[in-house]
């Protein structure tokens, strides 16, 4: 395969864990371990009560004495709380940002104790390694999945949700929080929500709230789950589950989080004149094909009421949960650093230099550079790396580089 | 309203005709009439056969005694051939071009005879002023609609249909051809298939070739016809068609055809944390109401499987039709100017750039300027008018401006 760079690729499907028979990722030294948080009432952001909470967590590194060294990591979308390291030796990959999390990495785990929690209503709820309460777990009144009558939960419950495991665990503050795409709206709304306990905040192909553009986005991928008559308004656990449309929306997603540089680099005998479906309607071009596999693996493990929900909290996200942006952001006390991707076209750069903006004109502390490479949003995660020096430096309150 | 520039608002609802209470453009004294072409047997490109093929076209100006005046408007996908003027003195809007096409404007109809042919599988087979022929279509063979049996058809099939027309009125060669999005492809396709006959080519939000990014881009257009129970493998003609599948492609094709921008200054009251969308998982946000509702207009006279068959035309299309652009683009004679727009998110810049890039290094004649605009993809609609003096000296074989 002709690929302009390299790196992105093995990222991508190191991180989607889309493509078979890829080599295995050199072994890691460091072993994680899924921890669970339980809760037995949770009142949601819109007052409604989720009993029976549980979510799954990671971390990494020692919390010290004081508990001043902590640092949350708070996922994307399609993500979960591993971070980090491996679960086993044999595993094929580590967590998504493995090459800033470690010992002497940019997130150095030799000095700070990193945790990331599993949101809820995550994705990837048929993962074994995903603890989450959503849609697709048992009502504990019912004794049957919840479905659509799951209340409507929120970026701010997420940031709810681990502020209670870390409660748990007797963290009062961070250190620092810090996400990407998803997880930039749960670390920017930590710094507006609970601004005395947030002194440093890291925007990774972020955003402050959701345009009107973002909510259209979004609301795309929900498209084809209503449509697949096996959604069934989403009462379909005892019965066939709508992959099609569900396989149909991840189509979408990924793509959507990409650019055509990488989608071209990595598919370079793509002919468009083929004669398969020059002569048959009912054929898809190989790059369609290339695209559903992938999407088709992804859907094994993924719920598509829960990607429903998971549209709705992004789509309800403003930072601070109030009505004015430019308000609510003259609560923040942390300095920030917003690394958006030069070329976003999920979360496009304009999104993360508005709140920069608004940011320097209240006189905060706020730092922007742009990720540079060719993966579209998901620069985010395939060229973090190339921000690690920038990251380890606003760690250390230094000088950027 | 809110409206960083009032135009594109404006040109946007009088082009796709969605909201209502729009106060009547300003009456065109030139009345344009459909115009039928009817043809007993097509060969298609692929090697089929369309029996009774029809098509509507629309003529503008007078064709001269040498017959050397005609410039071909080729038109875009969710188009028609009404590029310019009105039907009736009470039309609502002019054709969609109609602010360069016309007496004294950049297109001067008291010089040219401009006309534009409805291509074949036309998206509005349901406006009483749109004549195609496609998968809606009676088959003279079964007395049925084609559905799924009719061929499946290329860019290349829309020019020889146009070609046929021109020759059905003694026309041999064009003085021009010029057409925005799909039209670009049509354009294009003439220049390298037919050199001698195409001796100036413009490409307004052009491409040379579907690469893998904007078939995998096309494809997403799809997905929600295909997962809606009525649309029943295309069969539906004698039963409920696939409105709701066909309003989500709609949605998807006009938001994607637009930029943040445009949707955000069009709804300067979008308010991310709805209380509406919090506390039901049920409701819309109002933006997507407004999208939909949009959508649902346009899908009264669409067709589902037309527009299967159109995202096919344009997933198979490479200028040419063969196998290298590279190889292909030899062949162009006509000087050739390219108009992408500046903000393009469905054919970006790069793809009007890579063709024009490769011409220059044949050493063709090749102009390449940005239209800049907030309307994404359909600044090459509703900001065609900046480009009005380019056109015209380009036209007039003179130095651009």
């Amino acid at each position: 395969m002709r690929l302009r760079q390299g790196n992105p690729f093995l990222i991508f499907t190191v991180f989607l864990a889309l493509l078979a028979g890829l080599q295995p990722v050199k072994a890691s030294e460091r072993l994680v371990e899924k921890q669970r948080f339980s809760m037995p009432a949770f009142t949601t952001f819109n007052g409604s009560t989720i009993k029976n909470l549980q979510v799954g967590f990671e971390s990494y590194g020692k919390l010290n004495r004081e508990k001043s060294n902590v640092i949350l990591i708070t996922h994307y979308f399609s993500g979960s709380s591993h971070a980090a390291g491996k679960y086993s030796q044999s595993d094929a990959k580590p967590g998504y940002w493995d090459t800033i999390i470690g010992p002497g990495k940019a997130i150095d785990t030799n000095q700070y104790f990193v945790i990331s929690v599993d949101t809820l209503v995550n994705l990837n709820v048929g993962d074994k390694n995903v603890i989450t309460t959503g849609p697709a777990s048992i009502n504990p009144d019912t004794g049957k999945p919840y479905g659509l009558s799951f209340p409507v939960v929120t970026i701010r419950d997420f940031v709810n949700v681990q502020k209670a495991v870390l409660e748990s665990l007797g963290i009062d503050s961070l250190y620092a929080v810090i996400g990407a795409s998803m997880g930039s709206m749960q670390a920017l709304d930590w710094a507006v929500a609970y601004p005395d306990k947030v002194p440093r905040m890291i925007s990774v192909i972020g955003s402050g709230e959701a345009d009107a553009w973002t909510t259209l986005a979004l609301e795309q991928w929900t498209l084809p789950i209503k449509l697949d008559p096996n959604w069934n308004k989403g009462d379909y656990y005892s019965r066939t589950p709508p992959m099609e449309g569900l396989t149909a929306s991840l189509m979408m997603l990924t793509q959507q989080a990409l650019h055509p540089e990488f989608i071209n680099a990595a598919n370079p005998h793509h002919n468009a004149l083929d004669n398969k479906v020059l002569n048959d309607i009912n054929q898809s071009p190989a790059v369609v094909d290339w695209l559903r596999t992938m999407a088709e693996k992804r859907a094994q493990t993924s719920d598509a009421n829960h990607l429903l929900y998971l549209v709705r909290a992004n789509q309800l996200y403003i930072a601070g949960h109030n009505k004015a942006l430019n308000e609510a952001l003259k609560a923040v006390k942390a300095r920030c650093l917003f690394l958006p991707s030069n070329n976003d076209l999920l979360l496009m750069p304009y999104m993360a230099r508005q709140v920069h903006n608004r940011l320097l004109e209240l006189h905060k502390h706020s730092y922007l550079t742009e990720i540079q490479g060719n993966a579209g949003h998901l620069n985010g995660l395939s060229h973090i790396q190339s921000q690690a020096n920038t990251i380890a430096a606003f760690l250390a309150d230094k000088e950027l580089p």
